[in-house]
């Protein structure tokens, strides 16, 4: 989005997460005329596209810098410092929505109007998984494949919430959830412990590094116990890991003298296996088929999806299934746009909502420009 | 015990683990005349201790080298070389049972009878937890309390043995026992990640250096997102780790930055919570109401125990109980011991057997003698 294009921004709304901050706002797009909505019959109240953009929240600073930049407070470049568009307040959800509100108000002169997390967190997988046509896919063998799911049979779903620490919801209709479960050991565990570890500067060089990483020289796996055997009366292969950063504990050796990315990809395994297994314990508990992986630990990354779903697979012995959302990191920040009522978005029935091309490639660029694989373009009509 | 004694060996079991190598073995008493036994009327067959011992497995040369200058591979003192105490075989499970098998050979004439490890685990649970007075206690707020549990009451139970890795076993009877689930996020974990983390040589100098840590430098806590508030509506207190090492992501620091206490201690608390976690999950699955936790990871230690028992009652609401067991990491090793009829063992009623003077620690030194401390006095009657 360029700040001296014609789009209006008609919302926007913030996530301040332990880690990352998600910026969610939409703009109108003027160059397109409604030729197909006409047909409908119905009267289109908005066209435009749902923008998405995430920042390091250690750099608060970057993202008031980008929604001033952009202009997004001043409801886009058209408007004036004091014109109708001007944002007083915006939806903010997340830890830091409260933590960092004194600057949003200092910077910007924009109020946070705090929404629940969990609220958002569910009102946008609802939103998301019901309305977007490509949201949903699993990821088995290096095959990503999307797939539709009717507003029928979205519910009873477990929805796992990887940030720095990891959220489990039962989720059983719009507004109808609960947390049921969660774990410590997330997306902060594995950036944390590979910062301590090698010296890799961000979360996505050591999600980098450890595609070339080989965890057989860190974990303890079956077959190092059992001489090169399996364990087969209990389905243990010998390459099974029995114990992750095992093999340390006899190695003589210093940190030094492992590969960076050997340890980056011992830790993104026993972290992804580890809540893995326990989403697969919670879905078993409350009889739930499906388990929708989501935030920004996942980042569309083959090695996490492939370990996930191997172990929902595995422990559930083929009864669940692990998929994940286009939008994963974005559902907090798209409830919280969503919950706004300033210009109506919950009267609308948003009709149609699709990515005009999907690709495979989600991550969002922490600099520059919004990305446009993950914009979603829309049309709201009157309900 | 002193090589030089007049205590027999009737009996050597060994279980090589992953990490540790745990060593049973029975000497008779000749000392004390069985005064008390005439009364009741029965014949005791044999009256003294069982003895227990670890070793490291990567120093296995150790535990042979124990074997051989207690002798316990010829009998004890009192036999020759070739006399007819000799052992030619001894029980043996874990993994490195079939590993090491050949090193016992060659060096002590002695070939393993391999056992089944689960089958040795739960043999040595079900024993231990029947036969000795004061085997099990429950930890809580720094109150060991050691609980009496009806033979008519124990099963079924959920045994989660905490090695290099987690196993975890719901045990219906002798005998009658299922592997239901696990992680590779065990004691394995905790030394090799602290082994990379800090300057540590051993798992013991680990375990006291968390003793003196603070965790909260390290973890990343609800307070630490919600600008130092609860999140109430969820039941997390500020104090609630949101995310596990999280806090080092937002830190401009190195490893060489933060006080390896702090480390061990971080490390320590999420392994312990999510070995408590994964426990109750299954418990919860299984509808049973007592998990005994054992395994060499724990030693005793009071965090450790506090944080198992917190999890456990946390997530179960106060259903579940964590328990643990006096000889934690000798149940493969009991077992293998159990499951011997050389000496017509089977056969043989154990009706007494408890330590005389319980102590609260159970530490097993790795070097010299026997520890004291844990071995157990009993008198086997004839069936």
């Amino acid at each position: 989005m360029d700040p001296n294009h014609s789009d209006y921004i008609y919302h926007l709304a913030v996530d301040v997460g332990g880690s990352l901050t998600k910026l969610v706002c939409f703009t109108k797009n003027e160059d397109h005329p409604d030729d197909e909505s006409k047909a409908s019959g119905s009267c289109p109240v908005l066209k435009g596209r749902i923008n998405f953009k995430k920042f390091e929240t250690s750099k608060i600073n970057d993202c008031l810098e980008f929604i001033k930049s952009m202009k997004l407070h001043l409801g886009g470049s058209q408007q004036q410092q004091d014109g109708p568009g001007r944002l007083t307040a915006i939806k903010a959800t997340g830890g830091g929505a409260h933590k960092y509100a004194d600057l949003f108000k200092e910077r910007l002169g924009i109020s946070l109007e705090k929404e629940d997390e969990m609220d958002c967190l569910v009102v946008g997988a609802n939103f998301l998984l019901k309305v977007v046509r490509q949201e949903a896919f699993t990821y088995m063998d290096g095959q990503k494949q999307f797939v539709k799911i009717e507003h029928s049979d979205l519910y009873p779903y477990l929805l796992v919430n990887i940030g720095s620490g990891v959220g489990m919801y039962k989720v059983d209709g719009d507004g109808k959830f609960e947390r049921v479960s969660g774990t410590s050991i997330g997306g902060g565990t594995f950036w944390g412990l590979g910062k301590l570890l090698t010296k890799c500067k961000s979360f996505d060089d050591l999600l980098e590094l450890s595609y070339r990483g080989n965890n057989r020289v860190i974990d303890m796996l079956v077959g190092d116990i059992y001489g090169g055997m399996d364990y087969s009366k209990i389905g243990l292969s010998s390459t099974t890991i029995a114990s992750s950063f095992g093999k340390v504990i006899s190695d003589n050796k210093d940190l030094e003298d492992y590969k960076p990315e050997d340890i980056a990809r011992s830790l993104l395994r026993m972290i992804s296996n580890n809540i893995g297994q326990i989403s697969y314990l919670n879905a078993l508990r409350f009889g739930l088929k499906r388990i929708f992986f989501a935030g920004f630990f996942i980042r569309n990354h083959p090695s996490t999806m492939d370990t996930l779903s191997v172990a929902v697979n595995f422990w559930s012995k083929g009864e669940a299934k692990a998929m994940f959302l286009q939008h994963e990191g974005f559902l907090g920040a798209m409830g919280a746009f969503m919950s706004s009522d300033k210009h109506g978005v919950q009267e609308l029935l948003v009709k149609q909502a699709e990515q005009p091309n999907p690709v495979s490639k989600t991550q969002v660029p922490l600099d520059g420009e919004f990305n446009a694989d993950q914009s979603i373009e829309c049309i709201f009509y009157e309900a």
